[in-house]
């Protein structure tokens, strides 16, 4: 087994913690849980959405939260968002941390709940995104495949739609000379079992040999961690997680129950050390 | 990856899950547990303990409760013993199915605080019952060892202490020309991670080649899914799971917290489901 030497966790807690919840949480409350995630060991916090307020009204004060947090040198305090004004928005505030990320559905029905727009016109909508990107000269740090392992709403997503998207990216930023970013796999609505999580690791890693992969996995069915191991024992570096395991798409057809928790990031760091440094 | 085709799992939840709890919940629910999980399709449940009421006084009406619950053909209503009292308890009763049991343990401190004996002298006192077992005509089932990750007591339990049990129970049983039982490594504290796991399991059966080999798996860390996942990648067939995650031993040493959950019967069930019939 070659499991990675070190992992990298983007910790997703601020963010996807709290887009779930009916209630909205004091903002002090939030700023000193994301003060409190700085003094963890983490180098990257995704802190709220700048995504429409109107879709996600616990994150409307997204950039007075931006604003209240302690920035921590060597931490950098991201933003969720999923347009070309989302991105905008997170350059405009000095308090964010902008990544360049692009984003892709495999199902329409799924494109259509979350973004409003079917599957291969939000791709083709990364193209504006990519090309920002370049000229802002912000690296395109991710691309991420939403409902890589299954969708609620259609079912099975064949790994071709995974594949296919992964190698468009590839050919879009060799054609611009660019990196290839981390090739994100998201189980948004809690599919992936451990032999599918090495399956389509596997597929993206044959489909674009040079992209790093990571994985946002939720744990909608117990079988979260589960999967953290198979992605390592695949060799699977790049990992996004959210403390305690709170969180859930709040789009993702699971009814009143919504999605279920993400992967708790303690536990996946509890577990790559315990494979790391357990001698008996 | 040769997992397994099929598994077994042994119910342990309404013994396991109620032994830890300091409320006496009343007969009838438990037995009504009983019975529903009577028809999940269950092939074995482990409904009590017969030890002492003064050492786990939530089994004291253990034998009530076996005698309240419909028994349905084809499933096995066992009962926990830790020695030949209640071995011959368990004998003693109709509504009992009586296992061929053995048990061990890998520290002294966790035998004298679990069992009020020395590990040695617990190992030995297991002849007498191997002998019972042949006397009476029981088949000798499982063979248990106790705190086989390692124990909150003392610290990190050596392979060898696993290994040298399972050889000792193999020794004895061609001794006397019975068929080696199932060695069960039990993670009695959650110490187990994957890696472990497969270390154990692979030290085991290259210890004794013939023997089925066992996990009896807690959820202490978040771990417990991720290990069953190992386990089924080496090929291992049987667990113990508790409905619902319920249980936890008492005397474990987690202080009032006592040891978190057993894994989840249902979401062994599940990962075998997935692992044997996902495709895309």
């Amino acid at each position: 087994m070659t499991f990675p030497k070190a992992i990298e966790i983007n910790e997703e807690g601020p963010r996807e913690g709290f887009q779930i919840e009916k209630k909205h949480y004091p903002l002090a409350d939030r700023a000193e849980l994301v003060d409190a995630l700085s003094e963890t060991g983490l180098s990257k916090i995704q802190v709220a959405s700048l995504v429409s307020p109107k879709a996600v009204p616990t994150m409307a004060d997204a950039s007075e939260l931006f604003a209240a947090i302690k920035r921590k040198p060597g931490v950098a305090y991201t933003s969720l968002y999923l347009n070309i004004k989302g991105f905008e928005r997170s350059r405009s505030l000095d308090t964010v941390d902008t990544e360049g990320r692009i984003h892709f559905y495999t199902t329409d029905r799924f494109a259509l709940q979350n973004n409003n727009r079917p599957a291969e016109q939000m791709r083709d909508d990364q193209l504006a995104m990519i090309d920002l990107c370049v000229d802002y000269g912000v690296p395109l740090e991710g691309a991420y495949i939403m409902t890589a392992f299954g969708c609620n709403l259609t079912g099975e997503v064949p790994i071709s739609a995974v594949t296919d998207l992964a190698v468009w990216t590839a050919e879009q930023c060799r054609a611009r000379h660019m990196p290839i970013p981390a090739i994100v796999l998201a189980d948004t609505v809690g599919w992936a079992s451990p032999n599918e999580v090495k399956r389509r690791v596997n597929a993206v890693r044959d489909a674009v040999p040079e992209a790093r992969i990571g994985l946002h996995l939720h744990d909608t069915r117990g079988l979260g961690i589960a999967n953290v191991y198979a992605a390592l024992e695949e060799g699977v570096d790049l990992f996004e997680g959210s403390v305690a395991g709170l969180g859930g798409c709040p789009f993702a057809g699971h009814g009143d129950a919504m999605a279920a928790g993400n992967v708790a990031t303690e536990e996946i760091v509890f577990l790559a050390h315990e494979l790391g440094s357990r001698q008996a």
